[in-house]
């Protein structure tokens, strides 16, 4: 595993994230698409995104800001309250996550923009989180949602 | 009236969709999220975005398409192949999508993601009779969730 | 060699493109960048795009599109001549093309917009030829961009 | 003018960058395919693109990712040190200027890649600071790209 790979898993982990937490978000997804998906094969493909430079770069750069945010929570510039609230109308978190989703082709990004709107699972675990507790994770969700949709991409193409 | 979006009108027309369809349907889903929105600011979001030269080609692009593979069913080639059956990893449809949706911001696209999935209404409709029949359908139905999410997104942006 | 990407060397030497034409103009542009590149890998990462099946799609579609305005150089619908005008604000070649970009990252998509501008080598000849004769290569000479954007950005990654 | 806009411009003017070095290269630029365009209009396209909520907020936070780098540029993190070397494979700089210039359609896109690569005036000045000090710059010469490619793409549009 190359070092950057298992940085981010570090990081998640510290959030309270779990890679097991993903794979079963890819699963429960793809099965109805792909019967005979199995859990290996969904944690494959996980891992697979977190071997791809540019995807890694990205997550790392979410976690970032979500991070800078929580270290400067007393800060009261515009933009560090806009991301604070997460307001409807902010998108960058969405356009990061465009830059991981682009890279698995149009299955990627349109269960992106389901996984948006619905937040299943862990998702919506972090979603809620941000949105009733002091700690930012207003990328977090995104880079999530990003992640799980590119790996149910990968699945859709391998398996057809 | 520009000349291209009336063009527009009729070809939806003569492919029995209706703009009061898509009217009710951005009423459906913002509504939502904009309790106080009216039929009358939906339908003019939507008249926005087919005022909108860049969208307009888009969807004149599209509907040609689904138009030549109609009118060339007997055809054999690979791509013509593909495209009758909307092959799960043919995501050209969803890419000429994206050319609208872009223009509309975050909330556009991601909105787009989730039609595409659910694919309610008139979108459904559509997208059913391409799967049932020897009409082609495949660029019609994703045309229409990118005008729906595009004009949810104006909706959002303007009543906050 | 898969029967899709045969079929796209049999259209692009039809149109009088050869991939030598794409593999010199990727030599000269990523040399630049990786100078102990050879052509021999330049032309393999060509391949590498025309084996993807998405990027595969994109390109037979907007060959497709450009045939059938050639055999429909007579209609006179809107957007058929808008096509054949590739009017400056007609972008939806530009966007078919991005479907292609978009899988190899941003290197990819920044120097599809450099070749789109500066036009070099096969890109230029074939544009030239759509603005000085009858026949429409609206989507011709982007998709040799994107395919030649893309396999720069290949070897931009392997190469480091 | 709203408030986050004379936000950004004083943001802008703290790092030497006045909005005249924009309007010059925006004319410099356009004037080639817009020959009546004036620098005035060159102006008012850049403000409307600063008018707009969601370029705003690319804008906001691609400035205070290299904010936040700058105060803590000791810090040896694999991301902080990857977007402080700028390293040709991050492309989370061009993802974010992607969020804006998607906004204003294909030719904004494709001006962006140019500009990319070119990086004319205040593009590269900017650039090279970042490269020849410890100042970290590296999104600030991509949301300027931005920022002009989207200006650009207005005058485009609004003059044919």
């Amino acid at each position: 595993m190359k070092k950057i790979e298992s940085e981010i898993i570090d990081c998640l982990n510290k959030k309270n994230v779990k890679i097991n937490d993903l794979t079963e978000l890819v699963f429960e997804i793809q099965s109805k698409y792909t019967p005979s998906v199995t859990l290996k094969e969904c944690k494959k493909a996980i891992y697979s995104v977190l071997e791809n430079n540019e995807a890694c770069h990205a997550i790392l750069t979410g976690l970032l800001i979500d991070d800078f945010i929580n270290a400067n929570y007393q800060s009261d510039t515009t933009i560090i309250n806009i991301i604070k609230n997460d307001n409807f109308s902010y998108g960058v978190d969405e356009t990061i996550a465009l830059g991981i989703v682009n890279l698995y082709g149009s299955i990627a990004w349109t269960n992106f923009g389901y996984l948006d709107k619905n937040k299943p699972g862990i998702i919506g675990i972090v979603d809620r989180q941000g949105k009733n507790s002091n700690l930012c994770t207003t990328f977090l969700d995104d880079i999530l949602a990003a992640i799980v949709a590119s790996s149910c991409s990968i699945i859709a193409h391998n398996c057809g």
